[in-house]
């Protein structure tokens, strides 16, 4: 049995009680749903992720993948994981009834993926790289591509991917060459490569459909010339499959994530192989966006989980190990006491705690903005749907960056162990530093957050967004425990709300290059932010269930809510302060340095 | 030929311009060297570490040790270069002419080794462990004892290696428990177990001798029944070396310093371990303090050695890669641009500049004061040993800390790249996570900060380094370039200080354990400032050098200095506030939340 990884009471207190999703149900897309159907859902991830992924977590990371005669084989259990995944409806829950699918909130959905992505971060990226790339499909392809391709990828037989990166591009999508060449056969022949394609070849499933971003020939440069693709490793013709001419190239070796292979690909080194209009012609990067915007919010979920396991893991072994005694009783004729015991342990489990359970919280937050974005209507859905688009950037980051510093903290709870391979603590530290490279880097998402998001429609997002927040801190300052914390975070929002007035005053006297340069700093301001907000969310329906006496949950999950919470106002909220003093400068560094002068 | 991994200008201006290790030369005990012959020492370690060591990096790393028929076997190399390391006199170059060593200072030896540990962290374990083993030998032991065992340490052919952690006891060595049984031929007979010995057993040596601590039957409980001895694994017995009992239990697997074994040792399974005692009984703590200190001067300066190594590797990087355009000019029809030129990156690298060169700087200082502390007599040597006294804990864990995030930082610069194992970037960033853990966790460095240091002597190492400070910053206030960063300085200690007082108002009003309770914190905020105080020293010299217009330095060289003391007080000063904030909160919560309510 492996140890405990998620919070089950965690996972149901944030659906039941501060997102109810029971809320969901009344909606037409959602009516076959109940609130138990859900948390039967949450149980067969709950056995999945224990019985099947987390005991093959060790012997993953071991045994990463590797080349054989051109292919990438995997450990040996993908294959019948796949099937499972498959079987059991995870890749095609969220799908409509039209293609086979459960219409399974995208809230509930994202649940169940981060119980997995705790167990074993890497076997989770197979399906759930099939359910983005097929949603792709069923918006944007037509009827036959539907036809011929989702079923398979529903089954798990076929894997899905996103292909996107090209060496020479990298984030910049703008510089991608991949061409594709109209022939009058109603297919493209594409040639290019491609990089980091995660599940891109393996010997888990029978085929692999990418969704690919190229270029038509003659089409216009940049973004504005991009369309995308389907194209399968092996092509269905007549009965049987062909090869589609897409080599894999190699494979990255890498630090962690040593479950799923990254591939290098190249298409097209005979001329043959074809590709599958998907909607029209230069329209693929926005189409693209569907897919990035969902996994954006995965990798800050994938993030997390991976932070959760680490925190549990750190947990229980400071509950275990004795060393040392209190700082007040150094009698060595006593016996030694818990580590948890030790101020200083405890406080990097609350880091912890804090970190973890504000960034699932925020995480479900906007999943339930997908989810009503998609199954409301008029000024309602475009709220939700702006809310999603400003909680996008920082849900995507915030979670990932301090997933770094919140593993490390697991791994100096073992003291020296965990350094070794003795305990897992260090491969979280390792698989989680992916999640603030993929899916765009850290910079990226700052850009978008302050270049794009907060300034879209003369700042109705934020406006939207700051409504809801100051609603949640009204009703906590309700409570005599948690109104200095409210006080605190209303007082903080004002000093971001100036922060972005002088930042956008910079735009417009110094441009943009100023203006965005320390865009990284103001994500993590609105980042810390966000997590107040979400805590102080947390707060209140815990004291309400405190002073209710409720039997749902036990005292101490809710007074461990309340510790945490105090723990993210007493330690995080005032490194607010520095980046405001920062992002208040008038000192352009950044831009100003030249190269050559970094030496 | 591996790419830069230090910055040789950087080193010479830190010995010659900020450090005047010339000044060292006057001393009586250093006499035979001049500043011409440690720049010599240091282009041999130079050579040393472009030839020999940092080309077996990758292979070490890919090639951990193992055990074979009992005993461990690490890289072939390492018996070719343990005789270099003893032939070219790294391994006695600071020990005294009565040894055959070359008395060097502290402060050049120290400088050596962060060329050494820049370029292969793993090899230089090796050597200086048997420095800082053999000279507790020199101090401590008896004139046989050296006779025996110090040539051949000297000579590499015998590692010497610190003893002290077991698997019950950590870092609470209070609670050590091996044994040591007099005889009446004049050795002890020793019995039980020590983890995590670095260089513990490997065949690139004939013999390893552990300074081991144990307990004499019969002990005073507690840190003052500990006493320290020499045990070999092979003790020389007539003409040979007999097997002395000491087995090699396991070998500790880990995320990096994949290039030194760590092991697990069984001394007295056939109760035939002897071990010859050091100085006198029970006092085995208080003589390990000198190799502690050592040490953790070390710790500080190898965190320093990778993390700037990661610096020069992403800065390399970051002016090949092209990638993207500028934020004001996105016409796609142009070429990309290196990815120097965006100012996130820059961020990134400053970021990292700033850390590793104040680190740098700060462990010179501190060796500095030890290099006083041996040669002047008087008030002069008890006041640079209190401040050596002072800056052991936070050169100990402020750039160990810090170098977990700039290595993180270099890995950020390469974007998808960084996670992969096509760059070294991932090797650092694993390799320099153990400097928190080893030679104490940060949390007890931060109590000692706190609790002994700070107030030692009423205070008095606290205001003699201030003293020193506050002249630096009136020599800076000159300059109008940095007189705005020294004033900055100056305020943030006088905050410093009213925290200081304000914390030691609650051991007073709450006790020992709120007092320390966000020790950790407390040092992290010392250590900002001592790197700022670090800042405007080198701020103030390349300013001079500037105005000078030096040709001994690049004026890119003495501009990067300004760029990187800018960036640190723009970014990371501002900290401080959050620090401060935390440090004045009057609600201790780590030692009032109880250890069930956190869950």
């Amino acid at each position: 049995m492996p140890g405990k990884f998620y919070s089950k009471e965690n996972l149901k207190f944030l659906l039941h009680e501060v997102f109810p999703v029971a809320e969901l149900c009344q909606r037409e897309h959602f009516k076959d749903h109940t609130p138990e159907s859900f948390d039967m859902m949450l149980e067969a991830a709950d056995s999945l992720s224990t019985n099947h992924l987390r005991p093959i977590l060790p012997e993953m990371d071991r045994n990463p993948p590797y080349i054989e005669n051109g292919r990438i084989k995997v450990h040996p259990d993908m294959r019948k994981l796949m099937k499972m995944f498959g079987e059991d409806g995870w890749i095609s829950m969220s799908a409509s009834h039209e293609f086979g699918g459960q219409q399974v909130p995208f809230t509930v959905l994202q649940a169940a993926a981060f119980i997995m992505a705790a167990a074993n971060y890497s076997t989770m990226a197979y399906p759930f790289l099939s359910t983005g790339s097929a949603h792709l499909i069923e918006t944007f392809g037509s009827k036959e591509l539907q036809r011929t391709f989702i079923p398979k990828m529903f089954s798990g037989a076929w894997q899905g991917t996103m292909a996107l990166t090209e060496p020479q591009a990298g984030s910049s999508l703008t510089d991608i060459v991949t061409t594709a060449k109209p022939t009058d056969k109603g297919y493209y022949l594409l040639k290019g490569q491609k990089i980091f394609i995660s599940c891109g070849d393996h010997d888990g499933c029978d085929n692999v459909i990418h969704l690919m971003l190229a270029r038509i020939e003659g089409a216009p440069p940049g973004t504005k010339g991009i369309s995308l693709f389907v194209v399968p490793r092996m092509r269905p013709d007549g009965n049987g499959l062909v090869f589609n001419d897409v080599n894999t190239a190699g494979l990255f070796h890498k630090m962690g994530y040593h479950g799923a292979p990254i591939a290098h690909l190249i298409m097209g080194e005979k001329s043959d192989c074809r590709g599958y209009l998907v909607g029209e012609p230069h329209k693929g990067l926005s189409y693209m966006f569907q897919m990035m915007n969902e996994a954006r919010i995965g990798v800050g979920m994938q993030a997390t989980s991976i932070a959760t396991a680490a925190y549990y893991n750190s947990l229980e072994y400071a509950n275990v190990r004795q060393q040392g005694r209190k700082i007040t009783d150094k009698d060595p004729g006593k016996p030694q006491i818990s580590i948890i015991q030790h101020a200083d342990v405890k406080r990097l489990l609350l880091f912890q705690k804090s970190i973890v359970e504000g960034s699932l919280a925020l995480g479900l937050q906007a999943s339930l903005y997908y989810d009503n974005w998609h199954t409301t209507e008029g000024e309602e859905k475009e709220n939700n749907f702006l809310k999603l688009e400003l909680l996008t950037p920082i849900m995507k980051s915030y979670p990932a960056e301090m997933s770094i510093l919140t593993t490390s903290a697991a791994l100096q709870c073992f003291g020296g162990y965990g350094y070794t391979k003795d305990f897992l603590a260090e491969l979280f530290f390792r698989e989680t530093r992916i999640h603030t490279l993929h899916e765009g880097v850290t910079a990226i998402h700052g850009m978008d957050l302050l270049g794009r998001k907060v300034t879209m429609q003369g700042g109705k997002a934020t406006m939207l967004l700051m409504q809801e927040v100051f609603g949640d801190i009204e009703r906590a300052k309700n409570s005599a425990l948690l109104k200095p914390y409210a006080v605190q975070l209303e007082k903080e929002l004002e000093r971001l709300q100036e922060v972005t007035m002088h930042l956008i005053g910079k735009a417009q006297s110094e441009g943009a290059e100023v203006f965005l340069a320390d865009a990284t700093l103001y994500l993590e301001l609105f980042g810390i932010l966000t997590l107040g907000w979400q805590w102080i969310k947390q707060g209140v329906k815990a004291e309400e269930l405190q002073k209710a006496q409720t039997k749902n949950y036990s005292a101490e999950f809710l007074q461990s809510k309340q510790h945490a919470l105090q723990y993210f106002f007493e330690y995080e909220v005032p490194k607010i302060a520095g980046l405001i003093t920062r992002l208040k400068s008038n000192n352009p560094l950044t831009v100003k340095v030249k190269e050559e002068e970094i030496v």
